[in-house]
């Protein structure tokens, strides 16, 4: 189906008079078709559909929303390479990242169909009844987690694909049973209208009610503000900046009912190179240091924007080296020409502070493409200038040279919450690295040993969330499997006759589900 | 050892100028001794010690964690008749009601204690490394829930001993690895005094860190305010008022850094008699209802303070029948003036709207206590004047008369959130119950079927919860082994070497944990 710049209210394709453009991220040129402006109609009307939807959706068969998740998943492949091609137009992004995207996308979808399979997140607990127990019976009781509600979520403009119309929040929150609005992001709505309507005909296909997923655009703040605001809404998931995520956490706050928002907003995952590792490995440290520091443009939420070490010959060999690397690398066409300038303002402001400047990329004549930046400072300034420690969305890092691992260590005290932090470590840094992990656990939500924080596994274990401002909501993580808790809820059941119990609550376990029975776990 | 009035900020006791006094339920009369008031030092001394105690506190070893669980336990056991007595004037609650309390007080901090043995809070899970796996090379990632931090709880007036000083939000907290700050309700300062002397004792007696446990007291609001905004606290456990409720919400939420609030509010708990029931059994029903609503003086979250029925004749002989019973209810000791007062207030505020008494308790001459009130309205009113469907603390209840099921339910979908909803019905009701139950677990966090909400299972399967504004966070339980996740984030671990790997996530499972491995469930 082409493009026609419709918003989709539940099953229904809806123009509105107000439009706005698509832009091409490398020319800045205007791509047709104009997109329809959601007003307070369509706002209206996806959430009346969402509140209507929710009770059938949520009580339908487990069978049935894993089928539909598996049809999303086929539907965005179906639309094949011209979907590849409009989000390259729109992003900016090569094609092999964005055919890796794709695949990441579906790969979660098929993996959250697995998850709602298995029905493992529903958290089946049972205590059956203890008629005979004194001083009082005990009541039959029986727990499950239920979905919260309609959810808004947010599209990302760093991933079009894995994070936007049907990325990671909106597979995680059909899973649990949740209807799904999907605010487009404004730089790629036509990437996500083309996989709004692969989700719609899928939600179609499997006989779904109407108001299971909707798609609103919009290139001003105030869609997604009523979206959050609406009394219908019962979370919302979002990943992009501070200021955007704080801005909803605000709205959702002073609803007369407050909702979960978890909202994936800064980080600068540190990178900390232990002294043994710094020495034994200067080398490659420094390349893969560059590598992931620059790659997509530096445009990742894990992108290693700090780096902490003794000071000393090793950390002046490998500050050498990797600017040696990063001064021949190519600046890279970033997502929008808004994303480059705020880039090129935050590097600008980073390089007017306390800091030296260990190497630049090379530059390009002109168009939206970023420049790697390195820079270098010491702890002592770092720890006294609150600046140094903000997010620079883009292939720019600061080097801290500490003077001993005191000093490291109250680096690391003083940083904000972050989404991964990360060791070099060598067998001789072990102790070190045992007296930091406490202090890295309190701060990140990922820590990772002798790697790069870019490259985000979609698996059970992962976790991509971590103490705020690197998101809302440390409780969650928007990335692995248990993102499908952020949107549940328990509920217990106290003596009702088997025949009025959901399936995954009756006696005979007629699902097989794996359950918690009187506190220990049974397969039957 | 006997009360000294003074405050516990660490192992140490510490008396203030200021001072406030205990006050006898029954009498009004004054209680010795005067009682510290924490004020700025004291918070500051105690969340100091509480920060500098989490990370020792946290990766203790889950044997020591339990095995304090189970000497708080002791030690409150120890504290023999005193605790009853003193709790027994400050509450103005008889003794076998405590007496039940304070088993229920040990028992929970047992059980917190198994829970923390067997482990399975910590959520472990491992995806092993996949180094052959192509295009990318999957990394080992092993994820566990940690504790958030320091917790303050509030002490609440209608649970002395389980939901107060050493109550079920500091069990769960203390098992999920939090130091706690207790803020005593002002109400039983004695009793709280007493029980955080025996937890304090207990900490000593496991050698854990001194900042593990501190109790702080004051009769103002000032104190909570400063524990919630002060930064190193890291989540808020309080069960009491719907304003308090929400004022903590709001200071937790303005914040530099957001954090949870588990705030137990305000609940009606309907209770839906439907037709086959109220035929069937209207006698025992309306014996049943009259029990639960005077039971404690009404003064439980899960007090049943409406009642929703089909007019007609059955109705109108449970009304009789339930009026004649509460008619026969002596008047019962309040908490304290101050709630006997709202409760008075609150009565005669329902009697002055569009409501119908049906019977009154039997009236005192004088004293803080209260007697039952029973109202009838008629859907219709009810649906028109928000102010019918606000809690009165205390043994009121209001029963509505819908025309037909279709007017019950919208009655049903017009309440706020719920943390029990309770259906009484027959065989012959199964399908009006079928109906009725997905708008239930929508408003409320437990259906019951034939029983009554009063009486809270300590157990795996309980939820104590529900929607705003049963609570501030429908994702969460305040009773039952569930309750330790408020207080958990999860974090992942990427490639770390095992020996730098707690004994939880290690290769060898040192712990025995029950573990999901590549998203399925082992033993090993």
């Amino acid at each position: 189906m082409p493009l026609t710049g419709q918003l989709i209210v539940g099953f229904a394709r809806v123009s509105t008079a107000e439009t706005f453009d698509a832009v091409d991220a490398a020319s800045g040129a205007k791509l047709g078709p104009p997109f329809s402006v959601a007003g307070p109609a369509e706002i209206e009307r996806a959430c009346a559909l969402a509140q209507a939807a929710f009770d059938p959706y949520r009580t339908a068969a487990l069978d049935l929303r894993a089928r539909f998740l598996d049809t999303c998943a086929e539907s965005i492949l179906a639309l094949g390479d011209e979907l590849i091609a409009r989000a390259g137009l729109e992003s900016g992004l090569p094609r092999a990242r964005l055919e890796g995207e794709r695949g990441r996308t579906v790969g979660q979808l098929r993996l959250f169909a697995d998850v709602v399979r298995r029905g493992d997140f529903l958290g089946v607990r049972v205590d059956p009844a203890q008629p005979e127990r004194k001083p009082l019976a005990r009541s039959d009781l029986r727990q499950r987690k239920i979905a919260l509600g309609p959810v808004t979520v947010f599209g990302a403009s760093n991933f079009p694909l894995a994070f936007s119309a049907a990325g990671g929040d909106m597979a995680s929150a059909l899973a649990a049973g949740c209807p799904v609005i999907v605010k487009a992001h404004p730089s790629h709505p036509g990437t996500s209208e083309l996989v709004a309507g692969a989700i719609s005909s899928a939600a179609r296909a499997c006989d779904l009610p109407e108001g299971t997923y909707s798609h609103l655009a919009g290139p001003a703040n105030e869609l997604g503000a009523a979206l959050v605001a609406d009394p219908r809404i019962k979370a919302v998931g979002f990943t992009g900046s501070r200021a955007g995520g704080l801005a909803l956490v605000k709205i959702a706050a002073a609803r007369p009912e407050p909702i979960p928002v978890y909202a994936e907003m800064s980080s600068i995952n540190p990178i900390v190179l232990l002294p043994g590792a710094l020495k034994a490995r200067t080398e490659a440290i420094a390349t893969g240091f560059v590598n992931s520091l620059t790659l997509g443009a530096g445009q990742f939420c894990t992108n290693p924007g700090l780096v902490l070490a003794l000071g000393g010959p090793e950390l002046d060999r490998f500050l050498s080296l990797a600017g040696e690397a990063l001064a021949k690398t190519a600046p890279a066409q970033m997502l929008s020409a808004n994303i480059c300038a705020n880039y090129r303002r935050r590097v600008d402001h980073l390089a007017s502070r306390s800091v030296s400047l260990v190497a630049r990329g090379l530059e390009a004549g002109g168009g939206s493409v970023g420049s790697g930046a390195l820079f270098v400072t010491d702890a002592r300034e770092f720890l006294a200038d609150r600046k140094l420690g903000e997010e620079v969305f883009g292939p720019a890092s600061l080097a801290v040279r500490c003077r001993d691992m005191a000093q490291l260590a109250a680096v690391l005290e003083h940083l904000e919450g972050q989404l991964t932090a990360t060791l070099h470590l060598a067998d001789d840094d072990a102790t070190i690295a045992a007296r930091l992990i406490p202090i890295l656990e309190r701060k990140a939500g990922r820590i990772l040993a002798n790697g790069w924080p870019t490259g985000v596994e979609v698996s059970p274990a992962m976790v991509h969330g971590g103490p705020f401002p690197a998101t809302s909501d440390s409780r969650g993580t928007s990335v692995g499997t248990l993102a499908i808790e952020r949107f549940l809820r328990p509920v217990c059941y106290q003596d009702l006759p088997d025949s009025l119990l959901p399936p995954d609550l009756q006696s005979g376990n007629p699902l097989g589900l794996r359950r918690m029975v009187d506190g220990g776990y049974t397969s039957s």
